[in-house]
């Protein structure tokens, strides 16, 4: 057993659509999970520098190369204990899960100034627990399973046009898009930017000035993959219906599956997967064993 | 002249390959800039409570709907004034360029516990003006110009032993990837996540550990987009060349050409673009008009 390859992926059951067939296989999500990375020095001096969403399997090495590219630590022998709750140090199992804990040798005194950026920077993590996830269901109001019952044919239809309304993609090819769509497949708005969940934000902001919240009757779609933030911001705002061109992580999944979000991922030409909610574009509900439309043995 | 639209890509001049072939052209990127959201309350309160890295073009959408999405706006008249300094609010232009300020209205007393995480929390930020890349220059000691010089061809055929050696990928469609060669082409290091930036990290601290550090004859291939945290973390480790499979954004092209690094993007088959540091592939130095290899209208 391997156990860091076993944690990097996550098994899934999802519903394929390829224009009107839709079967049930059995497929591996990338895994997505907090990690906190704590700074340990001047023998009783503690404090957590950084919570990334990552996939676990080599904890230690991301931490250092954190470390290392912020410009905490400048070698190795810099560090002289670390403990990777993900098993991925030597002896370091004991550690808890998502957690590393660095210990600098002594006499190194960390600049922290530069660690107050990029990442979740509060041991109070907002993601790393149940209560994160009780809060975002006290924010979202909307029963699981309303929203509106979409014809498969529908989403399938929806990247082109995004495509055919989307400006900046075409002219640089680096920018990720957001774009809100009525039950009919009318496009609504589109934003865009070079993060995924910045585009999204500007799609959530200009739907509140337009008085367009919640997004109960709304499908997203999102280019790129779909990920812990964007499923976070997606039902914040109410959306029933979460589209993506790529892969979801397992924190997507396990988010749509949660508060009956319809996830689709790899939505490309005529085919796309349904890892979440697909009762309501008429399919087999993902998730569920018994209800193939067409069952496969792979 | 739409300052918005205008301010959404930055022209830019590069090498395209394809082959045995290479050619200058000008192209647009997406423009990659940081953004401070600060927050004003009860008639003297005041923080900064994001900085991001965004495309600039929607800002006072994407304030809105950051807010919103964190539950410390529940609706629209939650905000009684809000001043952008790219001009996207009417009237606001007077503000500070990438800057906007989200004034909340009496009596609205924001929760902003939920708000430290994920997001560059200080106002003392760390990419927002010179003096971050003047911190990084002192940090990069390697002297611009250095480094190995590469075949076009080599290049060309990192993708495919990338993709011969990522184990997750296949399995999951949803893992980004971080890879080291030496000057040889010869694949050293595989790391992946649902983050590139994970990846990389992960990268530079399996080198720390190995004592591959500073990556001063090494090549950097990432999948998917190069950013500011891309070029940031690959100058940490001292890399002279840098790929991606997608676009650059103009930021990362800017770090590039700063530091002297060759940072190549669109890395696919045959074809790639190179934005920066041509001369290390023998090519014409993308940014000099003056030594095209071909020269073409367009």
């Amino acid at each position: 057993m391997n156990l860091r390859s076993s944690r990097s992926t996550t098994p899934a059951e999802l519903v394929r659509v390829h224009g009107a067939t839709a079967e049930t296989r059995d497929d591996a999500l990338a895994t997505e999970e907090p990690l906190e990375i704590r700074l340990l020095w001047g023998g009783d001096r503690k404090t957590t520098v950084a919570v990334t969403m990552r996939t676990p399997g080599a904890d230690a090495e991301l931490s250092l190369g954190f470390l290392f590219a912020e410009g905490v630590i400048r070698s190795a022998s810099d560090v002289v204990a670390l403990v990777a709750g993900d098993g991925s140090e030597p002896g370091g199992a004991e550690g808890e899960p998502n957690v590393v804990e660095v210990t600098l040798a002594p006499g190194i005194e960390p600049d922290l100034a530069p660690l107050d950026r990029h990442f979740f920077s509060n041991s109070a993590c907002g993601v790393c627990g149940k209560a994160a996830l009780e809060g975002l269901a006290l924010r979202v109001e909307r029963p699981a399973g309303s929203g509106p019952r979409v014809d498969p044919a529908l989403i399938a239809a929806l990247p082109d046009r995004l495509r055919a309304a989307q400006g900046l993609f075409d002219a640089t090819g680096g920018l990720h898009a957001a774009a809100l769509f009525d039950p009919e497949g009318r496009l609504l708005a589109v934003r865009e930017d070079v993060g995924r969940h910045n585009a999204l934000d500007k799609l959530v902001g200009a739907s509140l000035r337009a008085g367009d919240l919640p997004w109960s009757e709304r499908i997203v779609l999102v280019s790129g993959r779909s990920s812990y933030e964007i499923l976070q911001k997606s039902l914040a705002a109410g959306a029933p219906i979460v589209c993506a061109v790529s892969a979801p992580s397992s924190l997507a999944v396990e988010l749509a599956t949660r508060f009956g979000v319809t996830l689709v991922g790899f939505l490309r030409g005529d085919r796309f997967n349904v890892y979440a909610g697909a009762g309501r574009l008429g399919l087999a509900r993902a998730g569920s064993a018994r209800l193939p439309i067409v069952s496969t043995p792979d």
